[in-house]
């Protein structure tokens, strides 16, 4: 039982025993092979449009290397304000990119900024030599704070990319998890919302470290081979990865393992109103989910061996909690089973 | 049957199946799992001292942030002219040291330099601010065309970086060929031949993807956390790469890989001593071979479905091939099979 | 007459001819000059203890590489939400730090922060590798919106800059405006009060283009001869910046200079003050005003031809403003004139 | 007399004292104002097309920021092996660029390479993703060596720059010298002869401090506002430089200058053709002498105060030498005056 974060699990079985599987043949290196292009062809067919495909070691990659590939000078991106680009890469956006600036943009709602929020944020950036010019939007979905734009909130922060001439990249490190919520279509979800890049994370999703950049406009993934090998990304290997996303793409085994984590989640929600100390902090509807618990209960979680990840009390739950309450992480994945949910809820 | 690199094999079958072993347990991410210490406390035994250690997914980034731990400002990275760090590696030293200037050392014999070519160069850089300060000397070993640095070459070129107050770094890509190859222990050919850090390659010796920082003074080290997660290289569930160095390491498993492949390859010189074709373009002795290809023998080769790796003419070796002669590059790895060779002969 | 900025005007006449003076002369160039030397030396008399001075071309380079000096990997820096270094330095602190991030915080009063805004942004960076490590504090003084920290300001933000282990830099770029109106010795407002590098502006205040990056704690300063030069800022004619500050410093030019400009804006202050159309947006106390125009007041000075420079309206002027009045920056330097100040007086 | 550079010198009078008449103006700042939109158009003339202009206040601003507009990821230049941008500018090309990476060219002759030895080179760099991809060639006009290539070999080597599909830049820190020795127009020696990309020098020839980017075609020019931005290198007084150079325009007063230099440093070679102990290391034809001295010589002239640059001794030149001999360079400028030629004349 681990509710600490969806990167604690190993893999997947089957994507592990696809590696196995994998192990005693050749492949053309460096992104080269067969399979990697056959990859690429399967995620074109899940996008229902001609995708160009880029796979990387870890998140931060994708993400830093996507916004790299924009290509301004002194750059200035914007993204929700607890969003990971901005809070948790160690710079690696600002490096990868050559010193963009990412600005924040404070939201009404837990994890997301509305249009008109950016706009408004935007607007003291009219682009003049000194402050820089507009380079791109960043939304993640779901969210850092597990909750999930709709389509119209995400076609609403696209058309004020477009307005303001800048490309818009999704952060999809929990992407499956968000489509199992919506129930909608990767490409609805994407460049049919006006979506530019995508950061398709499959670590959190089963794998053990598959991660792919996908452009929907293939002409602003021209300079990508480049920033890839560049960024120290480009796997000899590359099989091993695009083996995963094979694998993981197959009979639409992200979609199940999505649906069940969301499932996971839900289940563990109902055990939290069911609870007498416990309560959800605020909606989601992903497979992340933020609790209120006393100091007490959280003690006796953390006695019986579940590691609890504290959250920073955001600034619209100050006055809410009292003064023996603290805000936490529950996360479920893949690998969590509904024994897990069974064992927490009796803690509760 | 493939000799084009010791990439395109897959990996070997007890680490892939160590990853499905792996695959169900929950592990403390981001390098922080006692599996990920515990591999550290492996390398120090073998290493025969307390070594910092630092997972990381392409020999690129190994040898990349490797450099940029050292830390001069417009630094000057000394190395063989035809290393990986200047000629391979798509501007990726450059680009994560933020800007050093890789400067090329000619060597008499194939792949190496000697420490009074070395010595020759860096007396063109005095290190005023105009030319800028000397940095790190960086030797790979076993080298780019399959040769072997002794012990004494190691340490002469050691004593000329201390002499000079340079950190001097390893690129081990085959490090376990050069072991087997030399016969001496990992200790002997590392630090207590000088070597500061060492970029050590599991990826070609039976991984998937895996390859190793590895710090012999710890206080170099302090910076690399931040290094490696700017720099997009630190996983989230790093206990893949600790795993697969964990298999690697048991029962010496590395060592016994890279004697069979050593092993292969000194088969397929005799094949090649005794072709009427082909001849050896120059000695190696690890698992990568030079050989002279008239014309039509590669031809066959090539329509036999064996993929042929042409290599530059080195300038040593101008004039002593003939008009239809070309040099190719055959690599043995832990996949190759003693049919392969026999294969192989057969079509010299 | 010109209210536009303190950069519009040329330099004083004492400078030009001193440039006049030097022009026949030779000296050794790239900044080892003994003029160079002799003004190192006239500025640690003026700071009351030995410091290490840089000479550098623009603003944008003594504060980018000021802060570059302080060497952290994916460092964080805080800063007040609308300091020149976040808002309009066009990326180039991001660049020369290596992809630095920014943080904003945000203060009650115009242009200043507090310590304990400060120290309630830090505390959402706990410094772990993903968050990533606080690097240094800047502070403006006087700041971007005129004020003048006080004394006791300064020293309550260093005292938290240093119990979080970081240095703390101040953008002096009107340091001399700051000093003539807090009346302090330049060694009070600096490291007496625990700045650790000042960039310090002479072009705003009499120069043609002369900026001086200055190290209170030389040790610090090791790795700048490098980063100035890796910057493109380090001069061949350095002498012609080392002239400029000497003249600068000759008979406290510098400070007849500010005061001279200070007196200016408090004369305008007062003309603002007897205004029927126009009142001052907030104080300041140094050689920036910001004043509120009506639309019509402003129409008729473009008309009249003085160059207006907008403000952006701050969060806490909104609702103060009638609908046709905007905010205004009027800024008086070592060029302006008592004709000038009676001839905008006429205008308001 | 010093001719230890002619970066030694202050600046010409006219210059020193056009400062002082613009002391008193008011000028839009950062490179907006009409002088410097003035000072563009006349430049244009003086290239006999429209070109774009970008001022800068170092060689290495110009020369770095040169090669970052062509904006090439982990991109590769050419230039000589003594070229300033590869071996002296401390990094700042490799920093610029983002980790470009430059690759030095062996010239037969003193300080220049011809078409044929850039092929050559060039050809080992056949731009996959591991090598990495051309970018640009650099040629230094005059060259380090005071050679001056002739319109055909510069013809010849745009032409081979032009054939690899790369731009090709001239670094014309003594442009001006250049010009007067070949007596062709600014024209013919820059984009009617293929150059794409000049770094105009003033500093070298009479002004203080005055570097110009001109772009040939402005195109490439799109991002250079924001790289000069971001690369701490945008005057807020800019026109402290347009004014130097629209001076140094004026009545051709930069060939004026150009050609006096040059004839001192003829002048010196016919004293040192009718020296006893003194001769010329090789012809050159610019401002620059290289003289092969005996070290009593040389004692001689240091005790006389004359500041000495011995020069590292070029392989061409090995074994040239007698034990007690080595080279100096030997600068006039244009403040050197027919009384200091004498005067050395006397000591050789």
């Amino acid at each position: 039982m681990n509710f600490a974060s969806d990167n604690w699990a190993g893999a997947h079985k089957a994507i592990s025993e696809r590696l196995v599987a994998e192990s005693g043949k050749y492949w053309t290196p460096y992104g080269a092979s067969t399979l990697d292009e056959d990859v690429e062809r399967k995620l074109s067919r899940l996008f229902e449009r001609e995708v160009k495909v880029f796979f990387v070691a870890t998140g931060t990659a994708a993400n830093s290397l996507s916004l790299a590939a924009v290509k301004k000078t002194g750059g200035i991106i914007f993204c929700h304000a607890d969003a990971h680009i901005i809070h948790h890469e160690g710079g690696a956006v600002e490096f990868m990119t050559g010193g963009a600036k990412l600005v924040p943009v404070s939201g009404d709602s837990q994890g997301k900024m509305s249009a008109s929020q950016l706009e408004k944020t935007m607007a003291r950036y009219p682009g003049d030599l000194h402050i820089g010019q507009k380079m791109a939007i960043s939304i993640t979905q779901a969210t850092e704070a597990g909750t999930i734009y709709s389509l119209d909130e995400i076609r609403a922060l696209s058309a004020a990319a477009k307005q303001a001439g800048l490309a818009i990249h999704m952060d999809g490190a929990r992407f499956s998890n968000a489509i199992a919520a919506l129930d909608v279509s990767p490409a609805e979800m994407t460049w049919k919302s006006g979506i530019d890049i995508l950061s398709l994370g499959g670590t959190k999703n089963g794998c053990w470290c598959a991660e792919a950049i996908v452009f929907f406009n293939p002409e602003q993934a021209r300079d990508m081979p480049h920033l890839r090998k560049r960024g120290a990304n480009l796997f000899s290997k590359s099989t091993f990865v695009s083996a995963q996303f094979d694998e993981w793409l197959k009979d639409d085994l992200w979609l199940k393992l999505a649906r069940h984590s969301n499932r996971m989640a839900a289940q563990l929600a109902t055990a939290v109103a069911a609870s007498r100390s416990a309560r959800l902090a605020w909606e989601t509807g992903s497979n992340q989910l933020f609790v209120v618990l006393p100091d007490e209960t959280a003690a006796k979680m953390t006695a019986a061996g579940v590691p609890l990840m504290q959250w920073d009390t955001p600034e619209a739950m100050e006055g809410r909690l009292s003064a023996d309450e603290k805000i936490y992480r529950f996360v479920t994945s893949f690998a969590t089973r509904d024994e897990d949910i069974v064992q927490l809820a009796a803690l509760l």
